[in-house]
């Protein structure tokens, strides 16, 4: 490839958005009208804008922090599932890292969390007729029951829970469910993909022993066609009988749908080894710098300390941590005061509780805080596409009046759609004007999403840079005019 | 990360421009003008439009056929620069894919190229005060002329060919010039910085033998700190002695510039048997789908099937290749009959002469075909953005006004742009309405660029499947509404 500078862009839409903001801020220059902080929604940007922008560009793009911090949390600490002490060694570090960057002010937020192991051995085979079983690679879901040693039993393959409500008591009792519905990959966008196999993998377990059904076998959600099996959180229900629960890699499943068909007398072998243990005290790790102007108004950005036992984390979601640090890092780096009070957020418990997330909404609440803005990334640490909010149409209407500032960047999408499962509980507690979900190109992530290939090396530095540089963007803008 | 679908796109400018398509849209059909296909420009899209874009894109998702493709491509053949038997099997796979999909016409344009080898064994060292060298990675930059045995030399750092001309001559007789002018990490294209930084692999020989330098060695193009040297075309002048060029990977680049600042009489030896045989005949392979109403109006689309040696060239441009090809057996899986010629087309020779694209053009004027448009996937498979376009601006206007259908496949950004370097001599040659280069997002690509770090594992199925379908979706538009 030959490759050439960009002169500009044509697309007619966004050269309308670019000159009314220019007509804007000539008219607020002609009527000396002062340009910043103004609640008014006119009051959207100035012609500093632009320039500020750039200067965090350039900050995280030169001098970047963020890709050696990921590199320490996802190399030196590794997997840090919520009650591990990866995961209070993950507090520590987040805690000396936002030290280190010089934040007014750092400390953490106690909550108790889930203690879910692992135990070792997982083991999975396929018994047919032949003497020799076919070993299949499986994992426990996060949260199951152990098998209590082997567990062997016929299969049933079904591709819905509704499926399993209907068959008869003989088809199912005593054996493994097989939940083997594949992604709908004609969907653009993996994620809604993802919502929409899920739950399999979250009531599976339930559906299945409420028929009498020994187990749950899941096919792993993801487009992908490897042998990782994907984990990921699975509910029991109080009232119903636990039964273990697994993922198969979509090669195992593939391979267990194929041999059912040519035996449906079949048996599978499951061994896992896990446990949940008595819940264990952790932490949220915040860092803030006061607002200049405003400082009891509040902005949120961070993501989620915890991660699946099977890997590093790194796109699910060290990404989201070190580039919640870095926005701020940026902010000072660059010699921004902003107005309004910023803050970073490491969630611990994302993956099995959401008790990090409660636990900083219940006590933004207690405190009567007000918060304007949250940002969570936890979609990866991808090239830039925006944002997508959760705010009432007037103020998704003033965020995407930014959205030119952000098109050099091609940072500019502003879409309508959820921004996060930890930042979801401020919506209740606080009731901040937008909830914002920093969004990236999701192709990729749910290939990797809660596996053992989710490493270090997946991650990009000038994605995850560029990503960091856009969060910080956001909130200079939000900290500035309000919203 | 729990994702949930997105609802709707809110960028004002989007939203103006879809609801005055929506109104052309229903103009027309209340007075009942024939939806297409008219030249004029206010038809620029009907109501079946999107649909018809929506069945592209889940045929390319579901039964996709490129990501098996690139994998014979570059797994099986592997690399495949010009005048090597793999490029001859490259041509050969290329035609019989043709034909098994069901072309109208698949035909072979000769050419003759040139034919450059590496010659197996290289080598670089560091030679300091103390015994024992520093071998570090480098690479015969392509055209190079072989050491003839070792070639061992002081060195002379420089950041540019113009600081090599003011030099003066005892700084540089007889020496290695070390260009270590590194990419430009501040610009968001990556592919800018390149273009920034190219001069110095491209010129870098000439202008160190012209000060009586034996040899240039440039540090990789590229933004990665790793240690994979990348190769890429050199040129000599033919008024010039021909000395050896080499790339160092940014890590020997970064150690040589290191150890230079403490012995700046430190010596280099290389070692290259790098040679330039006759040239060879080759091909361009081309495959037509005949227009159903003007024929005699073509559509090209394509990549270059020859790629550097050093490893399987998938995302240079492995990956245009399989994406032009697709683009034609989506239109005719999905039923379209396009009113214009559709031609893929497999230029031989991009990387060391560009004979099979100026080949292409040559035959065209020759043959005085008329060419409404030609698209160019020559900057990896990753996720679409849009399109660059090279036009006059009513032509980049109309084309951008189909930018709203490609707003829910994230491929809605018409820029004006360099196309590509296959298509570009079609420019003096038969003058098409457009030249068009597939725009897809730009961070991964210059680290893999040229070196043996380019192989099929790098390329994401959906990211790849995506791309084709976008350009089978431009080229739909196009053979419809022409230009």
């Amino acid at each position: 490839m030959h490759a050439h500078a960009k002169k500009f862009l044509v697309c007619a839409g966004t050269l309308l958005a670019l000159s009314s903001l220019v007509v804007q801020a000539q008219a607020r220059k002609k009527l000396k009208v002062p340009a910043a902080p103004v609640a008014a929604a006119e009051a959207r940007v100035d012609n500093t804008d632009s320039l500020a922008l750039r200067k965090i560009f350039d900050e995280a793009l030169l001098r970047g922090e963020s890709y050696d911090n990921l590199s320490y949390l996802t190399g030196t600490i590794g997997p840090r599932l919520s009650g591990s002490p990866q995961a209070q060694q993950a507090v520590e570090w987040g805690k000396a890292t936002m030290e280190k960057a010089g934040f007014d002010r750092v400390y953490l937020q106690e909550v108790m969390v889930p203690h879910w192991v692992r135990g070792g051995k997982e083991r999975g085979e396929i018994i047919g007729n032949k003497d020799k079983g076919i070993r299949v690679a499986v994992c426990a879901l996060g949260g199951s029951v152990g098998t209590g040693g082997k567990l062997k039993a016929g299969v049933v393959e079904v591709h819905s829970l509704d499926e399993v409500r209907k068959l008869p008591d003989a088809a199912v009792k005593g054996k493994f469910v097989f939940y083997n519905r594949p992604f709908d990959d004609a969907l653009i966008e993996p994620g809604t993909a993802y919502g929409r196999a899920g739950d399999q993998r979250r009531s599976g377990a339930i559906e299945a022993a409420k028929r009498g059904a020994v187990g749950a076998l899941v096919r792993s959600l993801t487009s992908a066609r490897d042998d990782n099996p994907h984990t990921g959180a699975m509910a029991y229900d109080a009232a119903v009988t636990k039964v273990p629960g697994a993922a198969l890699s979509t090669i195992a499943a593939d391979k267990l749908s194929q041999l059912l068909k040519a035996n449906p007398d079949l048996q599978f072998e499951l061994e896992m080894a896990c446990t949940t243990l008595p819940d264990e005290k952790s932490y949220n790790v915040v860092g803030e710098i006061k607002g200049s102007k405003f400082p009891q108004e509040i902005i949120t950005v961070g993501g989620h300390l915890d991660s699946w036992d099977l890997a590093q984390g790194a796109h699910d979601d060290g990404t989201g941590c070190v580039q919640g640090i870095e926005a701020l890092r940026l902010l000072r780096a660059t010699g921004f005061k902003p107005e309004r009070t910023v803050r970073a957020v490491l969630f611990m418990n994302e993956e099995n509780g959401t008790r990090g997330g409660n636990e900083y909404a219940r006590l933004a609440g207690q405190n009567k805080e007000t918060h304007l803005a949250a940002i969570e990334s936890d979609g990866g640490g991808f090239t830039p596409r925006g944002f997508n909010v959760e705010a009432d149409p007037a103020t998704v209407a003033n965020i995407a009046r930014w959205a030119p500032l952000f098109k050099p960047y091609h940072a500019a999408d502003i879409t309508v759609g959820h921004a996060g499962t930890d930042i979801e509980p401020l919506q209740a507690a606080v009731h901040p004007k937008a909830l914002i979900g920093y969004d990236c190109d999701s192709q990729r992530y749910f290939d990797i999403h809660h596996t053992a290939a989710d490493t270090f090396d997946k991650v990009n530095r000038r994605e995850l840079e560029l990503g960091g540089a856009s969060m910080a963007s956001l909130i200079y803008l939000l900290s500035k005019y309000g919203l």
